[in-house]
């Protein structure tokens, strides 16, 4: 291929092993390394290459001004039965949220569900690469985070209140999982950031400028902040997520979480919350697969408003980028593989 | 006060008792009416009329068709550890729901969270009214019932996905919890139902008739379908809610659950989702009042846009009218507290 294309196929293996040398060239060991590019893999596997091995090279800036730790000492400390809470030590957030997940599935295989609390993490990557590995597993998940500050509260004129994602995943033995992964903006900062690096506006229902009015100007809405879905209830679902992930997890919350751009040397102490759900305990696998199945078909043969645009289930358009990437490999940015490329030739792998 | 006034003051204790004495007249036990009152009471106090006693009337048409049954064997089978499963054997639902909250809060006060899943239940009042209990015992709580249908999917033109309404709450040991209680229409249906009686338009964000096409005419709207907020987010977070809540519980989903309009006479078997959390696990009463003040106070200080419209948390007018209920008593209207008096009537108490 020649080396001016922008795009560039590469295998997940292949990837997985680049984004782990990338890694460790900012001081991460091997093993540590290998889980979060898995994590970050799987999201470019899905086609949400903003968060994907694209952030590497933001968590590299944070590494080397030791604002995120390279060798952690992430601590598991079990305060309930089925509740483990997870200090993250501020290392990078797919790693820590690794941990917490594989805690949390370790409960929840033991006892039918269980709840994993995480706090001093980092941006943690996608949520759908953890509901997909635990759904793999046979797990209904329930996972969220939240950020640093960028949604006003509903009437209010300030942002206070993190864009903070939710997932919720349940799988189907016979097929996909059902895997919902949302942001509670009208639309992700990342797709605010992409327009501005076109040179497009955006709808002026997704941002406002500082003074909180409607902007279509890309540029003035990343200096504002995001509107949630729904006025008062997309707010309120911020806010509960923000109440799970970050105050009980014992993390900084709402304004006390501050941005990398804001505090590039401070740690973030963010807060995950993972709820694991073993669907084995509810009956049996063809149980479970069938009414799956019946779910799916029901959505699917809604009669559609555009005849050219059926009726989809969440995580669909993901799951169809994954299998595709199965096959025929992942495409990425060119100068994101050659980002990772750099930093990988300064380790011996 | 004159007869002819349309609200009446009622004090919480006297409106327990009558809405006990009234589902008695329906055939309910007195222990198991009284549970089932103090939920809908409850709804009462927090000002969400549509879901408080009110509902005893439609209620009672079903428990007298026998499509709902007056005296159930509800069952509540332990399939893990942390996981009950109750089946409901289509009783009221806010009986069959403080059955299961009972029995998730159990399971939490001795491994730090408790789920319940539930079938073979019918609508079982507000999730507030669950939540609030919760709270009072130092419980975190997410809590989800499905409907039936009223929501298209995203991209599509025919009602497949119920309004399901979803609960988050989080108890502050020295004040208020934090309570979201919302359903993922723009609107409730019960405001379009208002509308109506009232002669008045509604937006036209809210629904659209059965043809798909926003409307301004609640009678269309009511033949039509509700939009959920956000569009394919709201829609995904509907979905989730149904498969939590009916699909993993063993209860109808989707299109099988049939409108209490649709089918009179036959059982609904809806299902919820309660899981709940010791917040006394995570850390001393006195630190999560601290984070709890605190997160209120940020919310509470952000600058409002309209200088007379304070920015405001969830549950929070509600928790208010909650509080002067307390004081001052429950304004209902006059036609409500009839309809109960007369069921009243027909029962020695």
């Amino acid at each position: 291929m020649s080396p001016t294309e922008v795009f560039v196929n590469i295998e997940q293996e292949n990837l997985i092993e680049l984004a782990t040398a990338a890694l460790r060239g900012y001081g991460i060991s091997k093993n540590d390394a290998r889980d979060a590019s898995r994590i970050l893999v799987l999201a470019d596997m899905f086609g949400v290459h903003t968060h994907g091995v694209s952030r590497i090279s933001s968590y590299g800036e944070r590494l080397q001004v030791g604002a995120i730790k390279a060798q952690p000492d992430i601590r598991i400390e079990r305060v309930a039965a089925v509740i483990s809470r997870i200090d993250g030590d501020n290392g990078v957030g797919p790693l820590v949220g690794m941990r917490a997940l594989d805690a949390a599935m370790d409960l929840a295989r033991e006892f039918g569900a269980g709840i994993a609390f995480v706090r001093n993490s980092n941006h943690f990557g996608p949520v759908s690469s953890y509901s997909y590995i635990a759904a793999q597993q046979g797990f209904a998940s329930m996972i969220a985070s939240n950020t640093n500050t960028m949604i006003a509260p509903w009437g209010g004129r300030d942002a206070r209140v993190g864009n903070n994602p939710i997932g919720l995943c349940v799988p189907n033995p016979d097929g996909d999982p059902i895997m919902l992964d949302m942001a509670l903006s009208v639309a992700a900062r990342a797709k605010v950031r992409r327009a501005l690096d076109r040179g497009e506006t955006i709808p002026s229902t997704w941002a406002t400028d500082r003074g909180g009015h409607p902007t279509t100007d890309p540029r003035a809405a990343l200096d504002g902040f995001m509107l949630a879905i729904g006025g008062h209830k997309g707010y309120g679902l911020a806010l509960m997520m923000d109440l799970l992930a970050g105050l009980l997890s014992g993390a900084n919350y709402l304004t006390h979480v501050r941005s990398w751009l804001e505090a590039p040397s401070d740690p973030q102490n963010l807060g995950h919350f993972f709820l694991l759900l073993d669907s084995s305990r509810l009956g049996p696998q063809e149980w479970l697969a069938e009414r799956m199945t019946d779910f799916a078909a029901i959505v699917h043969d809604t009669p559609p408003a555009d005849p050219n645009a059926p009726v989809l289930l969440p995580g669909e358009i993901e799951m169809r980028k994954f299998r595709r990437a199965e096959k025929e490999g992942i495409m990425l940015e060119r100068k994101v593989l050659d980002e990772l490329r750099t930093r990988a030739a300064r380790v011996a792998v």
